[in-house]
Formats: structure tokens, C-alpha cells, sequence
């Protein structure tokens, strides 16, 4: 049976010992954004690295990933180091480097990963869930053409599409989406962090415009565990994005993920750059 | 003239040239937590080192620190390394070394930073400052026994002070304050950073509970730049922080930082650690 696009993805070859935390991997392009792979898929590669390290204390709690430059079609490598091991949590740096177009190697992506045992405890969602229609109540999205990507979701958008007119302004910056894999997969930590990363820039929406734009450092941080992503199975996800402040070529973009049940399963934020 | 409390705890001696970005500092007693110097001011100290290097390319953007450990009050070095510099931004990486008490040398915190050149855009804050009363219409608050730092702010609280009693359940995570440094100091990247840890527990808030609780990782944006922020001067910011979610062992809290005139400022998230 072939592999899930995704699995293909994200799948790592270890360069020696899997404890000296170095792998090899090629882009996909099954995740083709306009330049180079979508940031989201980037993310899961290094967090599926990190899950495959011999020294891996629980399960991923937070993790930030900087993108320097857009990857090219050539392989990677990818160092995972655990900086510092407590009781009850672990710090992660990482680091992929590739050649570029002139064969000089050179830093693609860093980051951080926090890694922590889960115990229960007390627990509670203050970001709830907004009331929207069901999933199968609502129409699902065509494929974007020329970002091969967005075809790896499902999705299916309630509030802030993708404009298909720009008028060169807009009225909000938020967008609600029913998402999940295409073909559906089961959800897991990798797959969840690669959907933090789903929404189009809030300066399309909030602008009316299509200026570049591109992400340059995102952070996610997961308030579930492998055993709840479990359980979700291939079922969807509802995602909200909104930005918060747009200044002098950066503006951020906040985002939730709730299960169907209302679980809060991950926040994040990230910062894009954008052009006039 | 003496210096600012302030600007004594982020003073840094370089390790040989500037260009090796390797710094030398003592925690400050003046910040103390309950355990450890405040994170605010650990994340200000990196920040103000990178400030400091020659190979500084524009002005801080996005910045993630991670707290594997508290630090003690033995005196610490800075590495901080430009990994990638773009022709508009420039990615940073970081790391605190520390010896503890037997001698041994541990990372205490690691981090990433984005600089970038900012320039004139269209912008928007859309995350708008809530109506609240004027700094001089609300009260002053006293310094909170026991944990040194808070003393080094003046701060009136507008919504959900540090509770008084601990009911064992709460209605909100939500907390509004007016904040400034005492005395007063003229606003910069490195101290609008610490503000932005300013925010006790959002736990204690939420449950009506003092459970040991700490940050583990922070990131905070940066929506201004260094012309901006001297038009500040040392007026008070408005604060805002609230929780998305609590699971298992930690949760996550949002913190905004507005100018009197609505600017926002910074947007910030970090996870912390909590106990039943």
C-alpha cells in the first residue's frame, strides 16, 4: 500500500546513529507552496525527527520554528539536539541545513521544541469553541490553483475564504475552517502542527489585497497528547486565524484548532513578512 | 548618576570582540523571583545583548526564549550567533550557560530572535485596546511581599489583580493593568520585552488556586520600531493577558501591550508549567 502523501513527507533517513539526532530528507513536492515547501510540512519534518530520537522525554508541549529563506528540491539535513533534560521536561534546539543553487550550505530552518510528561491534572478550555455549522453542512473547497499544497486538505471555510476579488479593502482579518488531511488521515502531532500553519496571509483579507507575503517564524503550542489525538481519528478540525497588529512590513496571525468536540488541541502565532 | 535598576541587571561585559557575540553578566537581586531571577528580565538580557552586536542587521521582530532551569545567582555567559542574514532580515540563535552548584555548566535558556528593516507600510492594529479608565483614575497597587521584581513596576489594575483569598475556583483568566518601570524609565525593545512576562499566573486567576506554577517558553512580537517606542517616553502601557487552554500539566497564556494611544505595541504567548 502506498504511503499517505503526508507520511511521504515528513519521512526521515537517519544519518548514523538515530541518537546523534541527524537526518536526511527531500522536499516534497506533493507540499509545494509558490517558493519552495509549505512552512507547515517544514515543521512536521523536524518534529517527526524529535519523536524519533532515542532520548525523547513525553510528548511536545511547545515548539518554534524560524524560516530563513525558502527550501529548495535538493535534500536536507536536519540536527536535533536535546540542550537540556529536567524530571519532567526537555529543551530542544534544531537546525536544517541545504545547498543552495550555487552548492553553499547554509541554515534553513531553527528552532526550539519543549517536550514534557503529561499527568492529570485540573484542565479547562478558555478559548471556547465558536458555534458554526457542522462540517457537512458546509461546501467544500475547489483547489487553489498553483499552490499544490492547499490540495493535500480538506476544508471546508465558514467565515474569511481566500478573496476572490480585491478591492483593496477589507472589513476583518479572521477566517473559520472546518480542515482535514486529503486523503483523510489519522491525526497526530506531526499532522496538527503542519495544520497550525493552514491559514493564508490575514493581509490578503484584512487588506483586499494580494501583496507577498510569507511566514518567518512560527509557534505552536499543543494542549493534547497522543492518546486524545487518538481518538479524534481522521475527523476535522476547526481552525480560526486572525491577526492582531500589521507594521511596517510584519504582522502576526494567531490561531486556534478545536476538535468537533470543543477541545482546544492547539494554539499558535506567527509572523509574516508582507510587501506594499 | 546611578543606573537604573533596569539597565543594572541587563548590563553585559563582552568576552573578547563584540563580533564573537559571546557576553558575560550577573543575575540581578533587584529582579529576584521566587526561585531564580524573573523571566522577563533573563529574555531582556539576551535581547539587549544581540542589540549590541556589531553584525545587527535592523530591529527586533519576533523572539522565543525557552527556561529549561532557573538561574541562580552565580554569573552566566551569553552566546548569541546570526545563523542566516537576508538582505531585510536577519535569524538569530542563542544560549545562557550557567554552572550550578556543583560546578557543572547547563544551559539555562535558549532562543531565537528575527531582526528585520522595518519600512513604511499600510498598517492596522486589529486587536484594538479595550475602553478602560485613565493610569490616574485607577489605584496604585503595593508592592506583592516576598517576590523582588514586581517592586521594580508601578502597576494599577483595571481586571483580575492577583487574588487576595484562594476560593479554589475562578470566573476568568483574564487580567487588564496599567504598567510602567518604578522609577520611571524611557520605553525600549529590551524592556517592553520584559513587560511582556509581567502577567502572574493565569492559573491562580482561573482556579482560585496558588499552585506552583512557572514559564517554561516565551515568544513575543514586536509591532513597533525604536523611533516609535522614544515617543513613549516612560508613559504607562495598558496589559492585557488571558489563557487558551490548561491540560495536563501546563497551559498557555496571550499578553498584549498597548501604548495610551492604542498602539499595540507587542503581542506575546507563553506556556508555563503548572501542579495541582
Amino acid at each position: 500500500m502506498a504511503l499517505h502523501p503526508f507520511d511521504q513527507a515528513v519521512a526521515l533517513q537517519p544519518l548514523g546513529e538515530p541518537s546523534l539526532g541527524r537526518w536526511r530528507g527531500v522536499p516534497s513536492k506533493a507540499y509545494w507552496n509558490m517558493v519552495g515547501p509549505y512552512g507547515g510540512i517544514s515543521a512536521a519534518i523536524a518534529l517527526q525527527g524529535l519523536l524519533q530520537h532515542p532520548a525523547l522525554l513525553g510528548e511536545p508541549v511547545a515548539c518554534t520554528f524560524n524560516y530563513p529563506v525558502a527550501l529548495n528540491e535538493q535534500p536536507f539535513e536536519l540536527l536535533l539536539r536535546p540542550v537540556r533534560t529536567n524530571r519532567a521536561t526537555q529543551h530542544w534546539t534544531l537546525e536544517m541545513t541545504q545547498p543552495d543553487d550555487a552548492g553553499d550550505v547554509g541554515v534553513v530552518l531553527t528552532g526550539t521544541v519543549l517536550t514534557g510528561k503529561r499527568r492529570p491534572t485540573w484542565g479547562q478550555v478558555d478559548h471556547a469553541m465558536p458555534q458554526v455549522p457542522m462540517p457537512q453542512d458546509v461546501e467544500q473547497e475547489q483547489r487553489v490553483p498553483g499552490v499544490e499544497w492547499v490540495n493535500r486538505y480538506e476544508f471546508r471555510t465558514l467565515e474569511g475564504p481566500v478573496p476572490v476579488a480585491w478591492p483593496g479593502e477589507g472589513e476583518h482579518s479572521r477566517s473559520r475552517v472546518w480542515l482535514r488531511d486529503k486523503p483523510v488521515r489519522s491525526l497526530d502531532f506531526s499532522s496538527l502542527l503542519a495544520m497550525s500553519d493552514f491559514f493564508y496571509p490575514r493581509v490578503w483579507l484584512r487588506r483586499g489585497l494580494r501583496v507577498p507575503a510569507g511566514t518567518v517564524s512560527m509557534t505552536t503550542y499543543f494542549h493534547t497528547d497522543a492518546d486524545a489525538l487518538r481518538l479524534i481519528g481522521d475527523d476535522y478540525l476547526l481552525g480560526q486565524a486572525q491577526a492582531q497588529a500589521f507594521y511596517k512590513g510584519f504582522f502576526d496571525q494567531t490561531a486556534q484548532l478545536w476538535s468537533r468536540q470543543g477541545h482546544l488541541l492547539a494554539t499558535s502565532q506567527q509572523v509574516m513578512y508582507f510587501k506594499d
